[in-house]
């Protein structure tokens, strides 16, 4: 039924206008960035190691409470060599970030969108990058970009002065924050390490997902996949779709939507079985947060699953694995929860390399099943 | 009937929230520039009189042909001294820009969005104040901005480079652009002749239009309405929304429509009924693009209709008025259609004022009734 669907899905969807040259992009980026090796542990890890936002672990169903030493720093309490593990092959993560639009006309005037401003893959990026990670950003266009978080909304033109030599300049309060972003991004964009890809709608973001997720199959153990994109569950399929502008003076209109197929089982089954697999679940109801969490943790074998409230998105995530949850808590505005949440998932995603390749060694490459992350406490 | 609908859709509508702050503004806006004198004709115009780029004039139902002199320099052909009135009381206009959201949802994670980047009204906003307007600048957060065209897309940090004493500065071939820019942004808000409004929803927009129409009023003849916004035509009405984010498990999605009322006649005959009304017309099929046009020009009795095809908005558009058509194209990438569409607008509505003044001191204030352009050929 779901291959059918996703089969179907593709098969009407309009054609990426590049494909072939970001098929080729994808390739020589991958390549390039798999045959390097992985910075040691000790660079990959962010500065601070211990978490100065509330970090709280609970095992599932029961209250939250204060998380013991060893999770705290994680790294004290793994089994098996992840420092050492560090020096391997490059990691790669795909991050996808913004909403997808639907269409609800081919030649599109009006179209549903998911409410994401981008702002936190454009974050994971950037702590994934200092970790040492290569990453391919999926991302809507438009949105967040890494690096330029600072740059506000609509007053661009407030970050330049004119000199009394009559030379344009960064104002000064900008400058430091202005200095450290171009050194960061010269040296992800220099450094090869950042490929960025633009997507508007939902047949635009699933066609390149399943082209970078095949494309990383070729990376095992070593992909990840942080999913933070708003993706659409509902969609109008491409030949269904009214050609042109729906007219308003026919009265009300009453359409129907289709549910776009659930592609994070096809991407853990089929696209990239031996990848780390962490998706995002978004609801604006508390009392259903947790228990959809767990049921997109077990119905798509993800290995992780952060949750949040719409509310609270910003101050807040819960990481859900195998019978796991930590909860994230920002304590100042000039915190990033990113950070946080991405130095829990490095040192989870050493541990799934580490206990997957074990198990490897043991039964052989072939029957290696993705793992949850199990308790780091 | 469009009265009542129009009546139930501001008392359901979720309420501006800071519609005193905005209001106070307004007042403030409106009474400083109103009390100023028009920049004198000449001043007004853009320096090419003469358009660059192709302008054709035509009566309606007549095959297109090149515009007589008069009309490629309309001043000339106008009947009474415009030259003169300009020096009279300031015009003010309120510029419409980018697309209005439909939630679908009270706690939104979903909406309906219109196709808009906002480059219109901000290309348009600029030009308006060259021409010596002051401008009300109602806009969708996030769309492009007044003065920041240039702006790339997702390669902001691409501006700047860092000097070899270690400062931050614009990369050199930028520099004039950004130079041009901050001279006459500073300038519009330094000499206070805007007024940024923002919105997001279709609630939000009709709230802030309606609020700016009500006050404008007190300006008569001097004020215009330039909407540009791409509004929605359906929405899910307030009370009768989903309060959370709407569930995928259940299966296809069956959505009810209601019609946004149609607020133009609204504006036109209780808001501002002295202004000069310039709509936009946006379709995809060229087939029914100018009888819309005509139609809304009769229906909601604006002086103007712009309309436009999605696939060529950007090079084309036919400006209509009661009876004639001007169709102005672009010639160059480097041409703004935007300069000439405003050139033809300020003359038309200094001609309005012109007339409707006229008739005025015949028939006495209350009697006139808004005009639309005449042939200026």
């Amino acid at each position: 039924m779901v291959a059918a669907d996703q089969e179907s899905f593709f098969a009407t969807a309009p054609p990426l206008g590049d494909a072939v040259a970001v098929a080729a992009k994808l390739q020589e980026f991958i390549a390039r960035n798999s045959s390097r090796s992985h910075p040691s542990g000790k660079r990959a890890l962010p500065r601070t190691t211990r978490p100065r936002c509330g970090t709280h672990a609970t095992r599932a169903g029961l209250s939250f409470h204060r998380t013991p030493e060893g999770l705290a720093n994680p790294r004290a309490s793994l089994s098996c060599d992840v420092r050492a593990e560090g020096g391997g092959r490059r990691r790669i993560v795909c991050v996808t970030s913004g909403g997808t639009t639907v269409p609800l006309e081919q030649r599109c005037v009006r179209y549903i969108d998911n409410f994401s401003s981008g702002h936190r893959g454009a974050a994971s990026t950037e702590y994934f990058l200092k970790a040492g990670y290569a990453v391919i950003f999926i991302h809507r266009r438009g949105s967040c970009q890494p690096f330029c978080r600072f740059l506000p909304d609509d007053s661009f033109l407030n970050f330049f002065d004119i000199t009394t030599e009559s030379k344009v300049q960064v104002v000064e309060s900008h400058t430091t924050v202005v200095k450290k972003a171009i050194g960061e991004y010269s040296k992800a964009i220099e450094g090869g390490s950042l490929l960025k890809l633009p997507f508007t709608t939902i047949f635009e973001y699933l066609q390149l997902l399943k082209m970078v997720a095949t494309s990383m199959s070729s990376v095992g153990l070593h992909g990840m996949f942080y999913l933070a994109a708003a993706v659409s569950d509902f969609y109008v399929p491409w030949d269904s779709m009214a050609k042109h502008k729906i007219q308003s003076a026919g009265g009300p209109l009453d359409m129907k939507l289709s549910q776009v197929p659930k592609m994070l089982s096809v991407l853990r089954n089929q696209w990239a079985p031996l990848a780390f697999c962490v998706s995002f679940k978004l609801e604006t109801d508390s009392e259903i947060l947790i228990q959809k969490a767990e049921m997109a943790l077990n119905k798509y074998k993800m290995n992780v699953v952060v949750a949040n409230l719409l509310a609270t998105y910003k101050e807040e995530v819960v990481v859900v694995s195998n019978g796991e949850r930590n909860t994230i808590r920002r304590c100042s505005k000039d915190e990033d929860l990113e950070e946080h949440i991405i130095m829990l998932l490095e040192k989870s995603h050493s541990k799934y390399i580490c206990s997957s390749a074990d198990a490897c060694s043991k039964n052989g490459y072939e029957k290696v099943i993705p793992l949850g992350i199990e308790s780091l406490a």
